[in-house]
Order: C-alpha cells, then sequence, then structure tokens
C-alpha cells in the first residue's frame, strides 16, 4: 500500500523503471549500488504543494504527503519530526564577511539528527505495510533515530552494531528499547549481517542507500528550506557528505520542487568532505568513478565513512544541482565547530559544522562570492559528542582560589577585569 | 528600561512592593531568600493574550511580551526557544492505564533544557539595558543555556563552576565562548563568588532564585502548555524539583493567565523530588520551614540542591494550585528514564524523567486518578547526561559472531527468531 501518486522507481544507475510496488530495495539489475529514485505523478501532487495549500497546512512531515511514499500520514510518527529552525547568524556572517549566511539548525530533531527525516517515513511506510520490526545496521545517528522513532509507535528494531561501538551511542539504543547485536566484528560485517537478515526473515531494512523510501524522507530538509525562504531557493546549500545519502536526499527534494514548476533552478550543493574520507568527492573529480577506502577516517564520525553505499545518487545530484564537492582537514572542522557554537549559538556535532569549514575554504579560495545567499545544513547535534567536541577545544577553564577576598586579584591576573 | 505594562515587584516572603525599576534582584528586607514577583497591568496586558490575538502572534516566546519583563522583544534572541512539543503518548498512557497523559518535552529547546527559557528573557533584559555582560554560577544546564543564548547574540558570559564539574559539562559553556572560572571549592563558593562579582563589578546575574526576571521566562512554559491543551489546562502538570525555580515558574504562568481571566482555576501543581534531595518536600510538610541539607544527593544531577535557592515561590505556589510535592528514589527515577524513551520515544535526562517517576507513585498510591489529565514536564534533553542514562540501563546489547553463516543460530539462541 503506498501513496497512489507514486507513478514509478527508477535506478538512478542504469534509469531502468520499475512500477511502484515491484520492488522494495535496490534495483535488480545493478545490485546494491542501484539506489531507486521514487517519482511522482507531478500533475496531481502540484496542488497541494502550492505556497498557498502549504501556509494552511499543520506543521511536520504530513504537509508534504503528496509527494512522500506513504498511504497514510497519520502513520508519521507522533513525535516533531522536521520544522527546523533557519537562523540567519549575523555575527558568524560578519565574521565570515559573508553577511548572507544562513544555517539550518537539523540538530534539533527529536533524536538531536538530520536523520529522524528519512527514518520517520522508514516508520511510516512500515506501519502502513502492517510491519513490525525494522533493522538496521549502524553506529550512529540513523540506529538512534530510528529506535527513538519507532518507540513511539511501538515497532520493534534490532540494530547490528559493530563490536567496537562507542557505549554512548549503544546506550541511545537500548535507552529506546532497542535489541543491538554486538557483531564479532568491523561496520561492514554489521552492515553484511543486517542484509542477511533481511534476505532470510524478511525484516524491513533502514540501511542508508539501500531503502529507497528514505531519500524520500531526507528530501523534506529541501522542501523546508525552499519554504524557509520564502518559497524560494538559496544560491548555494552545503552539508557534510559520507555516504552521500543527505546530499542526495536535498538534491531530490529540489528536484522534485523543479518538477512541480514551484522553483526554476535548484540550488547549487557544495557536499563537503573530510579529507581523511573523501571517497565522493574523488569520485566526482575522476569520472565518477568510486573508489572504497576501508581506511577512511575522520573526527567528525558521522561522514568517516570507506565505502559510500548512496554513491550513484550524491554524485548525480551534486552534478545536476551545478555545485560540486570540496574536502576540508580535520583541524579545520574542530575549528569550524567551536565558531558556529561561539558565533551562533548552534552546538553541531563535527560532522554537522564540516560544512561550514567548506563555505570557510570556498571564500577564502573565492570559489563562491561572499555576497552569495548561503546555507548550511547542521546535520546533527554536539550533545551526540561531547568527546568530540572536547578534542575541538583550544581554550580551557581557569582555575581561583574559594576565599572572596582574592576574586578581585585573580580576575586582575586573568585580566578579566 | 522595561515592558511598560510591569506595575511592581512584589516579595515572596514579605509581600512588600517595590516600583519596576526600584530593585534588581532580590527584596532587601528579606535578603537573597526575598525572591520578586514581576506584577503587571493585567488589564492593558488582556487584549494581546486572548487565544485569537495569538492565534496570529508569530511562534516563540515574544507572543506573550506583554506579560514579559522585556522593553523589545527583538531583543530576545535569535534562537528557536520554547514552542515545544506536547505529545499525548498512547503507548506510555497505556502502560500506566493513565489514558489522559500528557508530555511536554522541554529538552527540545537549542540548548537542549527547559533553562532556555528563562536565559532568553535574562538575554533580552540585558539587551534591554545595554548590558554586554552576564554572569552565574552553574555547572549544568542553567549556564549552557546562558552561554548558548548569549552566544547567538554577542554577550559576554563569566561562569564560576566548582573544581569537580564534569568536563563534559565545563565542554559546553567552552564551546559557547564563556570564560569558565573554576573555584577551588564547592557550588556554594562558586555561587558566593559570583554573588560577589555582581555586587563588586556591576555584572549582570542570572542565579537562580536571584534575578526575578528569570521566573517570567520560566512561566512561558505554563502559557504554552493552555495553548498546546487548546486553551485551557491539564487537571495536573507534575514536574522535578529541585531548587523550586521551575515549580515556581509554572506556578507565575498560570497564575497570571488566571488574573487575565483566561482560566478560572490553576492545574495542581506537582512537585516531584528525589528522596536523596527534598528540602522542598519536607519543607511543604513542615509549615514552609525550609531546612538546608547540605549532603542532599541524587543521582538526577539536575535537581540535587541542598539549599534551594526559590523555596518561597515553589511551596507558596504548589500551595496555591491545591498540588503537593511527592518523593521518589533514584531507582524509581531511573526506571521512569527508560520508560520514558522505550514507550514514547522521549529521551529525557534524568532530572527530566523524574515528574513520571513521581506520577506513578501517585497513581499506584491513589493519590490521583488515572483518567485524570495529567502533563508531565521533561525538563532536559537525555543527551546531555550519556553517563547518567548508562546507570538506568537494566540490559545490555549481545554479542554475536560476524560469520553470516551463523546468524540463524545465534538469533535462535537469543529468541530472536
Amino acid at each position: 500500500m503506498k501513496n497512489l501518486l507514486v507513478t514509478e522507481m527508477r535506478c538512478a544507475l542504469c534509469q531502468k523503471s520499475y512500477q511502484p510496488d515491484q520492488i522494495r530495495y535496490t534495483c535488480p539489475d545493478c545490485g546494491t549500488d542501484g539506489i531507486l529514485e521514487v517519482l511522482y505523478d507531478y500533475g496531481q501532487a502540484a496542488p497541494s504543494m502550492q505556497p498557498k495549500a502549504l501556509r494552511q497546512a499543520k506543521p511536520g512531515l504530513s504537509r508534504y504527503a503528496a509527494i512522500l511514499p506513504i498511504a497514510n500520514p497519520s502513520h508519521l510518527p507522533p513525535l516533531r519530526v522536521g520544522g527546523t529552525p533557519l537562523y540567519h547568524p549575523q555575527r558568524l556572517g560578519h565574521l565570515l564577511d559573508c553577511p548572507n549566511l544562513y544555517v539550518k539548525d537539523d540538530g534539533q530533531n527529536p533524536t538531536g539528527s538530520f536523520k529522524d527525516r528519512a527514518s520517520a517515513i522508514c516508520v511510516a511506510s512500515a506501519l502502513d505495510n502492517g510491519i513490525d520490526l525494522i533493522t538496521a545496521a549502524s553506529t550512529g545517528n540513523a540506529a538512534s533515530s530510528l529506535s527513538g522513532l519507532c518507540a513511539s509507535v511501538g515497532l520493534k528494531t534490532i540494530i547490528f552494531v559493530p563490536e567496537h561501538a562507542p557505549q554512548a551511542k549503544v546506550t541511545q539504543l537500548l535507552m529506546f528499547g532497542a535489541t543491538v547485536l554486538k557483531v564479532r566484528g568491523t561496520y561492514d560485517d554489521a552492515f553484511e549481517l543486517s542484509m542477511q537478515a533481511t534476505a532470510k526473515f524478511g525484516w524491513y531494512n533502514r540501511n542508508t542507500g539501500f531503502n529507497p523510501f528514505l531519500l524520500e524522507g531526507k528530501k523534506t530538509a529541501a522542501l523546508e528550506l525552499w519554504e524557509d525562504f520564502g518559497y524560494r531557493v538559496p544560491e548555494y546549500v552545503a552539508v557534510g557528505v559520507g555516504d552521500g545519502c543527505i546530499i542526495g536526499g536535498l538534491w531530490k527534494g529540489f528536484k522534485d520542487l523543479q518538477r512541480l514548476g514551484l522553483i526554476d533552478k535548484l540550488p547549487k550543493l557544495i557536499g563537503v568532505q573530510a579529507e581523511g574520507s573523501s571517497v565522493l568527492s574523488k569520485a566526482f573529480k575522476n569520472g565518477d568513478k568510486v573508489v572504497a577506502e576501508p581506511d577512511a577516517d575522520t573526527y567528525a564520525d558521522s561522514i568517516s565513512v570507506g565505502m559510500p553505499r548512496a554513491a550513484a545518487i550524491a554524485l548525480k545530484g551534486v552534478r545536476d544541482s551545478g555545485g560540486f564537492f570540496i574536502t576540508v582537514p580535520d583541524s579545520k572542522i574542530m575549528e569550524a565547530q567551536v565558531m558556529l557554537a561561539k558565533y551562533s549559538g548552534v552546538f553541531g556535532e563535527p560532522a554537522g559544522a564540516t560544512p561550514l569549514a567548506g563555505i570557510r575554504r570556498c571564500l577564502e579560495e573565492k570559489l563562491i562570492d561572499h555576497q552569495a545567499e548561503i546555507c548550511v545544513l547542521v546535520t546533527g547535534n554536539g550533545l551526540k559528542d561531547i568527546s568530540g567536541a572536547m578534542k575541538s577545544l583550544t581554550v580551557s577553564a581557569y582555575s581561583i582560589d574559594r576565599d572572596p577576598s582574592k576574586l578581585e586579584t585573580s580576575l586582575k591576573e586573568l585580566h578579566i577585569v
């Protein structure tokens, strides 16, 4: 059972088209790389996506139901997913001499990350289809998001994680009642087992780049940006990139707006990767040839990906938008994380601050104009990774005596008074 | 400079009245216990607080500007403070046989806690008065909230913390650019130094129970609840209580609604304290005699308070509402934290889950009816204190082999398939 306006599922690689109910995951011809795009009867969907209609619609993802692959919007989880704030942080813009810089804070989603958008659609789709169990392989935001949203509606979750997954991340999963399976191996082993379980037991699978509906959840950030900007789009949207599914989702959202005749031109998408984990950035320069890098590593753990699972759509999307990829060293991500918090009050996780580091580089290298309208998408809350934040800090607390009579002297020594 | 509708500041202890600009902090006659209530010309304020007017007003705290002690609503920080979601979590209600149980998730504020409401008013008041520096003593949510909101507008913050403040909490302050002074002593020493600095250097002070405007920020949660419930109030509102300022603020908000003629009756306020930190609960039973307990301790660190700074208003407020205090052991707070996450998808910090533990006890002891309409206010995000959550968990992850051929056997052994 699906939104009746879904007309086809089209492979992002070979362009083969499938009937809406024919395939659940990737293109059979292209294998797990063949991520499917969900397409709609945009003519039928158009009226409810007009600004006038949306101004009357309730907040939340259900407002976009006409172009979501769900049959029943009441199956969306009851938590407040999406509708995240767009800020125009004057101080940050001033610091970078970039007055039209905007920040959309998706760390304000219920479980603290952008991934709630994708999980919400996954949950609704499971409920549409009478499915009571969802599985995924993840150590991070995707799994905690899935577990949290499933908890809100009573779906079971079974999460495969590598044995060395940080206890803090496993804690969130367990709090939400997920069954957590620690695989004595790597993330890739965990991923493989989750795929096996899906094949063998029919468990519904939320793996990134595999389940095509996730991209449809992620695209809602693009739809919101269009609304946030007053039913138009900025010149650039920058986001951190690991497996490519977020930037792919953004492209899909803007593309759908174009298909609906609601925007002429897509924002140029800037995919920002850490130097140590830059498979897609390299592929973008090398004719889309994706070469896995098993040793990929960055301090921005949410975008530390050696084998990007949504490569096809990410590369296609960035190219189609007229955008590009750029890389930044971890040191610059750390600087950006502190700068974002200190100059806008938005505490993002390292991956969330990565696009700001990218924009700084773009400005320095004159790849974009200082007057351009730019939106940085912060994809995760800094509270998710306090140890990451600790690494970013270059300042520390001062120690002072408890004796009130010494206070003024102490403060003078520290040049505070 | 102030909201011209502020008519007086009245001491919660001796009832003495002061002119709006006469006093900045507590009642001179009662000392630091004499918290002041800000009162307004409610007749003048009434039109803009009518449901019809509010339905047209922008989201955010500025919608309540008529009864906030600020001169210029544009001085409110640009972050999305307030407007937090109210949920009606069916599964949780079913579990507790309490179908009319609601949860308001204030952990969804920008820095992850209810305290953002108070900090927002403090920031606006500073900007109203041309103040560029705010100080506070805190290891927790109040300080990170103040630092975050100040970062968004460029105000300086100087935070006094005890030397053993957890590094994770200090990290948030430093990320937001606060100057952090670690006092070689206890929390009380830190508090004392912050008061000295205020007296000596004229720094604007955000300490709880001292600055009367903070309560006005906290009351906005009550105003929102009234709106969330369709311009009426539930029978009970339960909240965790440490120093008493949150429950005092809720009372003030509901009281203002009553003064405005918008509600007849206040919700009964249920103050839930941890057994190990229950000064106000004891005082409520003993004729409001507040006896400090320097050894107070609970795992719910945000409400671990031996010397409650807003005792007068908390006791008065709970009594006036027809409510009561109740205590729960830490073990029940831990259970409630897991229950809240698992059955509603809301991951609250321990203090945030405390009112749920209190409601469970009330239901068990038949202090409240199972059919009653109850709202639990979750005051902080669980991501703020992952180590606290780890202590709450009674389940753990399962370890399985990476070999796909062994998957089915492993899952059978674990009774998963």
